[in-house]
């Protein structure tokens, strides 16, 4: 393979996570190794700043703040949930490839890597086609980024591991705190986190739970349909246990007709999933009004997915090193794939993690849920299978500079890089 | 002054914190280098397990134990919002006082001390009273906890400085991630954290406002009547200059007629405060429908006064310091005060507490409010006397032990002392 030179363009996309800059970082330190890649560019908002020509200059960047953004929470460049499609807009989204091209072409972008979720892994895709039928010399490498941990044939995505260090350290704390406070009346605290159609992210909150009756007592996953019935009867009976009873819900609950007990149809994102919220004062409602016991909730939102101050060592190791990875293999000259995650158990039960590549065209668009048989029969908690794979993704934690008693994260200078072309029509 | 011999006993009470264990920890230290108290009793639950005889034996705990609890959060030995009503329950509360001192008397209680806040001390108050009264010599005192910062006499209360501290980490990596989402189109995420008629914990979050551009863009408290017209303008100015806001907004929010907004009147607590919730969901509404802004909202709930995994040593070092220093002023002689804590501010601004006594009587059902010129003129954010308050009091981070990624919190034996009296009527 000949050695490609020329600019590396490199973007973030859709929502954040605690350790999405550690891939960002990744990309960004080991691009400075290779020659052959001459400018190093990020684009702002991801592919909407990429339309518009928004594109700053890394190498104005002090390396003290790209070393920062191991430890700094959300999108350093700026994301976005631009999408372009082709299905529903096409001639829209045909203008937009266009236009993507022109600023490659501008700029001779020849190193593509955008770091995103289900959704970036499919325009990385689209991107990585139209470069090859354009015959654009470029090397396109997809970098895994979600808290949802919904991405296919990847070990684990990338925020996914911080995600739930953070709410099962939270989940544990509540337990504490509702726990003590537990007398014969009872109560119950249901606590709902993020996670649309996969349940990952509430099953993690089981790691919290280091004794049969400690909490969560009462897991629900999106996979499990939700049945009322069944669940007030499971409260009741922790209630009856343990005095107080400590509910994990994940936003896209479903019940047993698949409609969302949170959703509000009126209000969508723009690739038309509907906006959630409120799926625990649903519950809370139910607890409340047929059990008569005291209840209350807590809506982590977007704290979870930010929350570095207590981020994972391994998580934020694994995307720093996806990032490296991706620019290897491109410089290598690989293009249209995914980097992807893949676990080492050794016969202690030790686990280590490597990198592979997965084509992009086996990513984009697929969801990957918790197997069924994660899951206790009754639906209700994620089992020893889960934990297993779970638990060394919440190994270590990730060291941060302090100041005034609150974290210093690192913030970008964002040198803008002059416009070569007309503005975007 | 004679050297009283005897035993003693502690509880907590009301909503647990961060720290409330260090005071605990503090008592129970300082209590074993006293000849003078021979055992060392735990009340469970409060005044409620008290009542029912339910007190457990401190020197069967580890030291350890004991110390652990120094990072541990919510009430060890388990809390209670019980009242000794004489106002409403003048009957039931005069049976609860003749009880309570049979359970002094039965098991030789010669100290008394009692972790919690204005409803709390208002107990430790009648207690004393009620000594005096019945000629039983013991020695009561009141040891201050409440996130909610709301007593009098004392420069803060244990469990504020934590609850502040991790509430601006969560509102800075929240900024960091709806900054980063940023685009033309504007975004607005409201955060909703306790305070029931004092503002002080949405105030503090205040800290994360390194520059003016910087989240929390708005800050509303109780203490300032809400003007939704007003609010909304700001927020339109806000998402103009930074295409989003981030609003943070304390649960006891009241408009001009002095309603809750997120009140739910049919729902009360033991001491006739309204069970509140929803305050985020009222102004998001108000947000989306009237600015037609992409609305987001958090309510970090029970995981903020909890959150011993981002706690501040300052104010776990002052509430363990409350616990010592009440010990030592009862074995003095002292009885029927609060401790409190006295700050000084020395030449170079630096820092340093100390602790001193007030009367009780200065403190039951007093409230503490922000004063008005700590608010901006307009009332949208606390303003620099609120920040050289505060800093200091989240300074420094309190270690603990880690396993399998989680935080490994201390956890009492709570080894039962034998019944002497027949079961409470």
């Amino acid at each position: 393979m000949a050695e490609l030179v020329g600019n590396l363009l490199v973007g973030q996309s859709g929502g954040p996570t605690a350790v999405i800059n550690a891939s960002l970082a990744g990309v960004l330190q080991e691009a400075g190794r290779h020659g052959c890649i001459e400018e190093i560019y990020g684009g702002v908002n991801g592919i909407l700043g990429i339309l518009n020509e928004e594109l700053v200059d890394i190498n104005e960047e002090k390396a003290k703040t790209i070393e920062g953004l191991k430890y700094t929470p959300a999108a350093a460049l700026g994301t976005c949930r631009y999408k372009i499609d082709f299905k529903k807009k096409a001639e829209k989204a045909a203008q937009d490839m266009d236009r993507l091209f022109e600023v490659f072409q501008a700029h001779n972008i020849r190193y593509f890597f955008y770091i995103g979720g289900n959704d970036s892994q499919d325009t990385s895709h689209k991107i990585h086609l139209e470069a090859v039928k354009r015959n654009w010399d470029m090397r396109v490498i997809g970098v895994p980024k979600t808290i949802d941990n919904d991405l296919p044939h990847t070990d684990s995505c990338p925020g996914y591991g911080s995600v739930i260090k953070y709410n099962a350290a939270s989940v544990m704390e509540i337990g504490f705190d509702v726990g003590s406070m537990a007398t014969d009346e009872g109560s119950c605290c249901i606590v709902e986190v993020m996670g649309r159609s996969a349940g990952w992210i509430a099953a993690g909150t089981v790691l919290a739970k280091r004794t049969a009756a400690c909490p969560p007592h009462i897991v629900l996953c999106p996979e499990v349909p939700f049945n009322e019935d069944k669940f007030l009867a499971r409260v009741k009976e922790v209630v009856e246990a343990n005095h107080y009873c400590v509910v994990v819900v994940g936003e896209g609950l479903k019940d047993e007709a698949g409609k969302e007990l949170g959703a509000d149809k009126s209000r969508v994102d723009a690739f038309g999933h509907p906006l959630l919220s409120g799926v625990a004062d649903v519950l809370a409602e139910e607890v409340y009004g047929k059990l008569d016991l005291k209840t209350r909730t807590v809506k982590l939102g977007y704290a979870q997915r930010a929350a570095s101050h207590f981020a994972s060592a391994t998580d934020a190791n694994n995307a720093h090193a996806c990032g490296v990875a991706g620019v290897k293999a491109a410089v290598e000259g690989q293009s249209g794939f995914m980097v992807k995650i893949v676990r080492e158990t050794a016969a202690d039960g030790s686990v280590k993690w490597s990198t592979g590549l997965q084509d992009l065209g086996d990513i984009a668009n697929v969801e990957h849920f918790i197997p069924r048989d994660w899951i206790t029969e009754d639906g209700f908690l994620p089992n020893e299978k889960f934990v297993a794979y779970a638990r060394p993704l919440i190994e270590g934690e990730v060291k941060f500079p302090v100041e005034g008693g609150l974290p210093k994260y690192a913030v970008l200078e964002k040198s803008k890089i002059e416009k070569k072309l007309a503005p975007r029509a």
